[in-house]
C-alpha cells in the first residue's frame, strides 16, 4: 500500500439553501463540511488511500459532528486539536443558469485562526508519513497560522516527505497586515510539487505573464505561455519540480470548461479539456483537481497520467453536491 | 425615494407538482402565491421601491396566508378589500424536455371576480402614489371588474399618475360575452405605457400586421415590423408614449430566447437577446420584464437603458421556481 | 365472495398543512383526497371486498388523479361521472396539545353539486349490487342532489339491496332553503341500517332524547338513553331495523375515546370503549365504523361483532395520516 | 374498445437515491416498481388501453404494495400468481453529467424465478385476449420459466393472439447453462411482431451484420443494413411480419438520441430521431418504445405511424422518474 | 387602534436538526429566526397589534433574510441598525423522551454585541410608541449594550410610555465583568411591568426567598410565597407595579405544566395551570406568555385577564415548531 | 484507554415506511442498517470506546455503504470478509397506536449466511483484543456459521478474553434443522457473560421456571424467580459469572416498561424501572442495554452500576430512529 498522506488545514460547516432559493425563501439548509484541504483528503481517502486530515476544531458537538463526516469517507483524524473557539462556517445560494451563487462567509473567532506553533507535535504526526498537503488559505488567515504551517513544512522537508501545497489564494482572507508575496515564497521554497493559476502564481511569487491569456476565443490554451510561467516558478522556487497550473472557463454557472497542465523536467504536460454543461456543484472542484494528480503520484503514474487523473477528477467532482468529491479510483481510471 | 406603486389585479393559490411528477402521482405540491400584478409587485418590492399591491381577498385563512407571502417581499397591501368568495387557484405540472407544461386553472366564483366600480376608495389610494398599473386580466374575468379598471385608470390619470398595462390577453377568461377590442381601447387610452406581444396588441387594439414575423429562422427581429406597430398603437392610443413589445422563442420546454422592443419618441429601441437553455420555472417572466421596465423609468433611466433592465429582469426570473422573482436591483445593475 | 358494495357521494381534494405549520407558514400541501362515501369504499376495498364507489367529477387532471389514487386501493369505479365544474377541496391545518384544527372548505361550484336525477343510470349500476350505502352530505349540498339521492334509494329498495346511511349532519351545508327534518326521513325511510350521533339523529328525525348525555364524568355510557333513542328511530322509520350510535368522546386534540352502539331486534349491544391517546389523524374516522360494520354484515356476522369490527375499524383509522383508512381486514379481526 | 392486452414477466423493486447521491450518502430511497413487461403494461394502461399485467409475485405486503402500484395506474392484475420467494430488486444511483449510473441487481431467489409450466392456467388467461406480449428476460431467468413462455406463446398462438417479444438481451441473466440462441428461436418462431437492438437480434437469432454501424459520425443511419438485418430476421422467423429496431445513441449521460426502425412487407420504415438533452431517467424507455408500437397496432394505424408513435413514447419517457412511462394518448398523438 | 409597541433586542438564526436526529445525523437544519423581544414581537403582530422589533444585525443576506421573516408575521423594522459583526446563531437537537435537548450557542462577535449608546436615535424610535419592552439579554451581552439599555429606557420613561422588562437570566451571557445585580437594578427602576422566575428576581434584584418553593410536591403553589415576593420586588423598584411570575415545571422533555403569578395593587392574581403532554417545541413559551399579557394590558383588559391571555398564549406557543409563536388573538380569548 | 472490544454478526439494511405510512403508501423509504451485534458495535463506539465490528457482506456498493455507516460512528472494521451473495435487508412499517409495526424480512442467500470456519483468521482478529460478542442469531442462520462461532470462542477463551453471548432467540432463522437447544449450550460454555429473556434461557438451555411471570399485575418484578433461574443458568455453564436478564413490558405500541437484572457471585442486582411513553423506535433497544453493561464492566464499574448504566443506554434508546444508540457515555452517567 502506498505511504500515508496528511493534509492540513480548516474545515468549515457549509449551509447550502436547496433548490434554487434565496436566503430569505430558505425554511431549510443543506448540511455539509468542506475545506480545501479537507476536500483533498476526503478525495483520497475515495480513492482508497490512507489519508489523514489534520486542523484545529472547537471543542463542542458542531466539531464532533464534523469527525463523524471524515470518518464516514475514512478519513482518519488521529491528531486533530481541538481550541476554544467557533466552528468557521458559510451559506450558500447555488448557481443557476444566468444568476450566479452567493456565498456569506462567516469565519471570524474561529478555533482554527488561532493555530499556532506549537500546537501540533509534527515530529509525531509527520514521522510515518509519505507526503505532507496544505493550501495558501492557512498562511492568510493569522499570522500565528502561517508560523504554523512553517513549522510544519520544515519538519516535513527534514523527514523526507514529499510536500506540496495549493496556492489557493483569497482576498478577503489576508486581513493580518501581511501580503501573500511577504509570506508564501519561504513556504514554497520547501515544497516539492505546487498548484494554482496564473493569478495564484502572480500574487504568491510575483511572476509575471505578459501577454498571457489562459485560452483564446477558440478555446486554444497558450501552452508557450503556460511552459514559461512554470520555469518562471521553478527558478523562484529551485526545490519545486512539478509545477501544476489549472483551468477554469465558465462559459455560464453550469457550464464550465477544465483543465489545466503539469510542468515537470522542463516539459509541459497538457490536460484534455473536459467541457460540462450539466454542472451540479463546482466547489471543490480545485481540490479534486489536486487529489487526482497526488494519486496519481503517490501510485507511480508518470507526469502526463497524473495530470490525466487530477482532470477526470476535476470534472468528476461537478457531479456530487457538497464540498466532497465521491469518486472512486475505478472511475478516475475509466476515464483516462 | 422613488414614489409608490400601485398594482391592482388578481393574486391566485398556485399549487405545482415536484420533482417532474404528473398529478396523478403527487402526494404534495408546491405551494406559492401568483398573479400578474402580484409578481409586478413583489419585484419592485424586491428591487428596493416602494411597492403596494391592490387586490381582493376572501375573508378566510388562506386569504391571509396570501398577504402573510406578499409581507414577506415588502409589499405593501393596506387597501386589500375582501368580499365573499374563494380564492381563485391553479394546478401545475412543470413542463420538463420535450413534455409541455400543464395548468388547470380554477378560479369560478373567486372573491375577485365580485369587485365592482365603488368598492375601492380610489382617491384615497392613488393620491399619494406616483404610478399605476394593471393587467389585461382585471377587464377580462366580469364586466364589472372592467368597470372597475376605468374608475381606476380615469382617477389615476386625474390626479397625474404614470399609468401602465400589460395587455396579458387569454383567451379562456374572457367569457361575460364582451371581446378585448370592446373594452381595452378605453382603458389604454389612459395609459403611458402599455405592455403586450403582437399577438396582444392585435387583440385589444386590433393592430394589423401583415407579413410581421418576430424573428425569422435566423433569429433575427423584424425591427421594421415592431416599429410600424409601436407607431399604430401610438396614433390609436397617442396618450401612450412607451409601447412596449415582449418576444418569447420557445425552443424547448426549458430552452427560451427572450427579449423585447421599446418604442419612445419614434425611436424603436431593442434588447439584447437572452438565451436561456436551463429555464427553472418561465411563469411570471413577463410581468418581471414589466417590472425591469418601470424600475428603470422610476429611477430615471432613459429607454434603452429601461428597456436592458427590462429583459435583464425577465431573463432572470427563470432561475426561481414560482410566480415571484427574487432578483434584487444590484443584480439587476450587473446585467446590463 | 360477498356481494358488490356501491358507496354515492362526493370526494374532494384535501390539501393539509405539514409538521404543525400554519396555513401562513406553509411552502407545501400534503395532497389527499377524502370524502364521507369514498372514505367507506376505500375501507371496503382494503376489507378485501368489492367496492364500488359512484361520484361526479370534473372532466380534467384533478379529477383523473382522484379516480387513479381510488384505483391504488382497489376501488372500483366503471360509473362515475363527468360534469362540467370545479373539484371540491378542503385546506387543512392539524390539531395538536390544546391547538384545535383549522379547516377552509372550498367546494362552491363543484361538478358535484349539479348531480341530478337522471344523470345516473341506477338500474344498471345497482343491478348487479348487494348493498347501497350513501350519506346525509349528498342530500345536503343540492336540491337536485337530494333528488338523485331518493332516485338512488327507491331504485335500490325496488331491486332488494341492503340500503344504508350515515346522517353525517354539517350545518354549513344545508343551504339551499330546506332542513335536514324536510329531506332527510323520506330518505331514511327506505333504508335498512342508518348511522349517526345523538346530534344527528335529532335534526334527521326530530328524535327527542330529554335528559340524555352520551357519557357522564366517569365515562359510564347512557345505555338506556340509547335504547330509547333507536327505539324512537324504529318507530319512525320501521324499515331500518339496524340502528347505530358513533361515540366520540374528544378529551384534547389527540386523546380521543370512541365507541357505539348498535340496536336490533330490540336489544342493545355495546362496543368497547377505545382510548387512544396519541391520534394522528382522525378525520374519517366515523367512516371507518360505518365500513367496519358493513363488513361485518356483509360477511354474515352477528349484531355483536359487527359493532365490535366497527368500533375497531374507528380506533385503528386514527393510526393514518389523511381520510383513508388503510387497516386491512386480518388487523381488524386481531381486534376482537 | 380495443381488445385486452395481456403482459408477462417480472417486476422488481427499485430502489433510487435521491439528489445525485451515491448509495453511502444515501439516507432515503425513492421506492418505485419496474421490469420490462410491467413498464409495458402501465404505459399500455395511461394510453387508455384494457391492460392486464401476468406475474408471480412473493405472498407478503411487499408483493402487495406492488400489485397496489399497477392498480394505480389501471393495470389489471386478475391473475398474478403467488409463490414463496423473495421480491426482486435494484438498487439505483442516477447518472449525471460524466458520471454513469450505478446498477445493484438483487434478484437471487425471486418468487419469479421459480415460475413454471402449469404454474398459470394460459387457456384460462390467453381466451379473451387480443395480444400476448412478453421479453427474452423471462426464459433468461430460468429453465423452467423458459418452458413456462413457450406454453405461454404457443397457447396464444392457438387462440389466435398477436404475439409480440422484445428480446431484451442481459448477459448477466443467462445463467442456467444456455445461451440466447438456443433458447430464443422456438419462442420468436411463434411471434408476429419483435423488437430489439441489431446485438439483441444477433445473440437472440444468430443474425451476421457485417459492416452495420447504426449511425455514422455525422448521425445518418445504415437504412440498407437495417432492411437487410430486418430481412434475415423474417428468413429465420417467417411468421414474424413486423421487426423492429430500436436505437439510443447516449451522446452524455443526459443527452441521448433515440429512434428507431419498422419492417413490414418489405418495407423499412424509419422513425425521426429525437435529440433529448435534459433526460430525467432513461430507465424503460424502450419499454415505452414497445407500447406505442402495440397502441398504434392495436388502433388500426399503419406501419409508419405505429413506428412513429413508439418513438414519441419512447422519447417522452425520458422526462418522468421511475420505470412506468405516463404518458397519455393525447400528447402521444400531438407528438406526431 | 392600540398604540404601537417597540420591542428591543438580539434575534438569532436557529438551526435545528430534524427528525430527533442528532447533529452528527443532520443532513439539513431547519432555519428559523428567534430572540426573546423577537419572539414578543412576533407574538404581537400575530395578535393584530402595531408590533416594531428594534435589533442590530450584519449588512449582509442573512441579516436580509432576517428582516423579511420578521416582514412576513406583519413585524415592522423601520429602525433597525446594520453594523459590522456576524449574524449569531445555535444550533438546536429536540429534547425527546428522557433525552434532553442540547443547544450550542454560536453568538461570539456579533454585530448585536456592539449595539452602543448612540447608535439608536431613541427619541425618534420611541415618541410615536406606546409601549417599550426589553429583556435582561441585552445588558448581559456587553457593557455598552447595557449603556444603550438604559439610553432607551429612561427616553421611554421621559416620554411617557409604559416600559416593560423580561429579566431572562442567562448565566453564561455574563461574561464582561459585571454581574446582573450590578446592572438590572437602575435599568428595572425605569420599569412599569417586570416579568421572570423566582431565580431571575434573586439574580436581578437579590430578593431572597427563604423557603419558597414554586410548586410542591401535589403541585400546588406556595401563593404566600409569590405574594411576599412581589412585594419585596415592587419596595425595591417601586416604579414597578405590575410583578409578573412565571412558572414552568417540566415532567419530561415533552411533559410541561405552564402557570405563573401577576401582582398589582397589593394583589396577586394566579393563572390556570396548564398541563402539555404533547410539547412540539418550548423554545419561546416564556415570551409568548409576556406578549399575552402585553397585548391582555395594551387592550385595557383587567390584571386577571391579562393574566390569564398570558398564561394561554405560552400554552398555546407549545404546539408550534420554531421559537415565534403563530396563535392569533382570536385563538387567545377562546381560551379564557 | 480500555482494551479493544470485538463484536461479530450479521448487518442488515433497514427500509423503512416514513411518516406512519404503509408499504403501499410509500413512495420513499428511510435506509439504514442494523443487527444485533452491530447494534452492540456502534453504542460502544459512541461510548468512546475502542470498537471492531467483524461480519460478512457481499462485495458490492451497497455493502460498501454499509461499511462506510459503520466508520461514521467510529466503528473499526478492519477484518471484515466479503463472499459472494447479497445484503440482507428488512423492510419495515412504523409501529403507532394501538397499530402495530410490521417487518417483512428478506435475508434468504446473504453473504453472511455462508460464513464458515475458516474464513476468518481469529487468531489475528482477537489476539489484540480485550473482549468478544456475539448473539445467538449467528449460530441460528446456519449449521457452518454456529461452527465458525465455535471456532471463535474457543479462540477467545484461549487467548483469555471476556466472551459475552447475547442468546436473541428468534424462531423464524433456525431451519437448518438444528433447535438451540442443541447448539447453544456448548457456545454458552465459553462464555463469562450471557443475555437473555427467560423465554431465550428457557429455549437455549432448557432452564424450567415453572410460576415464573416477569411482573405483576402491580408492576412488581418476580426477584425470586429471577434469582432462582440465574442460579441455573450458573449451575449449567458455569464459566458464566455474570447472568443478565433484560426485561420489556409492552403497555402500547409506543409505550414501553424497561428494566433488568443482574446476576453476580450469587448476588441479583434490579435495574430501576423506565417508563417511556414516547417511543421513537424500539428495535435496538436491547442490543443498547448489552453495550451499556459492556460499558460498565471494561470500565471497572461494579455489578450494579453496569446494570444501571445498560438499564439507562436501553431507554434512551427508544429516543432514536433507526436501529444503532446515539447516546453518548456523558448521557448515560448522566442517567444514574
Amino acid at each position: 500500500m502506498s505511504k500515508k498522506i496528511v493534509t492540513f488545514g480548516e474545515i468549515m460547516l457549509r449551509l447550502s439553501v436547496p433548490c434554487y432559493k434565496r436566503f430569505p425563501q430558505a425554511n431549510s439548509f443543506n448540511v455539509s463540511f468542506g475545506g480545501s484541504e479537507a476536500n483533498v483528503a476526503v478525495s483520497l481517502a475515495n480513492f482508497g488511500l490512507h489519508s489523514e486530515f489534520l486542523t484545529c476544531l472547537p471543542p463542542n458537538l458542531i466539531g464532533k459532528a464534523c469527525l463523524n463526516e471524515l470518518h464516514r469517507y475514512g478519513v482518519h483524524t488521529p491528531h486533530v486539536v481541538t481550541k476554544p473557539g467557533r466552528m468557521g462556517l458559510y451559506y450558500m445560494e447555488e448557481a443557476v443558469a444566468m444568476r450566479s451563487s452567493q456565498v456569506v462567509y462567516d469565519r471570524a473567532g474561529t478555533s482554527f485562526d488561532s493555530v499556532a506553533p506549537g500546537d501540533i507535535d509534527w515530529e509525531e504526526v509527520l514521522a510515518p508519513v509519505g507526503w505532507f498537503h496544505f493550501s495558501g488559505i492557512t498562511p492568510a488567515v493569522a499570522s500565528t497560522a502561517a508560523d504554523a504551517c512553517l513549522e510544519a513544512v520544515t519538519t516535513a522537508r527534514r523527514l523526507g516527505l514529499t510536500v506540496s501545497c495549493d496556492i489557493n489564494f483569497r482576498r478577503n482572507l489576508w486581513t493580518y497586515g501581511k501580503q501573500p508575496i511577504e509570506v508564501m515564497p519561504e513556504l514554497l521554497a520547501h515544497c516539492d510539487v505546487v498548484f494554482g493559476t496564473e493569478l495564484e502564481y502572480k500574487k504568491a511569487l510575483g511572476i509575471d505573464m505578459p501577454g498571457f491569456k489562459a485560452v483564446d476565443t477558440d478555446y486554444r490554451m497558450d501552452l508557450d505561455g503556460y511552459a514559461r510561467a512554470a520555469e518562471d516558478v521553478n527558478r523562484l522556487v529551485p526545490q519545486c519540480t512539478t509545477i501544476v497550473f489549472a483551468l477554469r472557463n465558465t462559459l455560464g454557472a453550469n457550464h464550465h470548461l477544465l483543465g489545466g497542465t503539469l510542468w515537470r523536467d522542463g516539459c509541459l504536460h497538457v490536460a484534455k479539456i473536459y467541457n460540462i454543461d450539466d454542472v451540479k456543484d463546482c466547489v471543490g472542484c480545485g481540490d479534486a483537481y489536486v487529489a487526482g494528480i497526488i494519486y496519481g503520484m503517490t501510485n507511480g503514474r508518470d507526469a502526463k497520467e497524473s495530470l490525466a487523473l487530477g482532470a477526470a477528477a476535476c470534472a468528476l467532482k461537478n457531479t456530487f453536491l457538497g464540498d466532497f468529491s465521491q469518486t472512486t479510483a475505478e472511475e478516475l481510471e475509466n476515464c483516462i
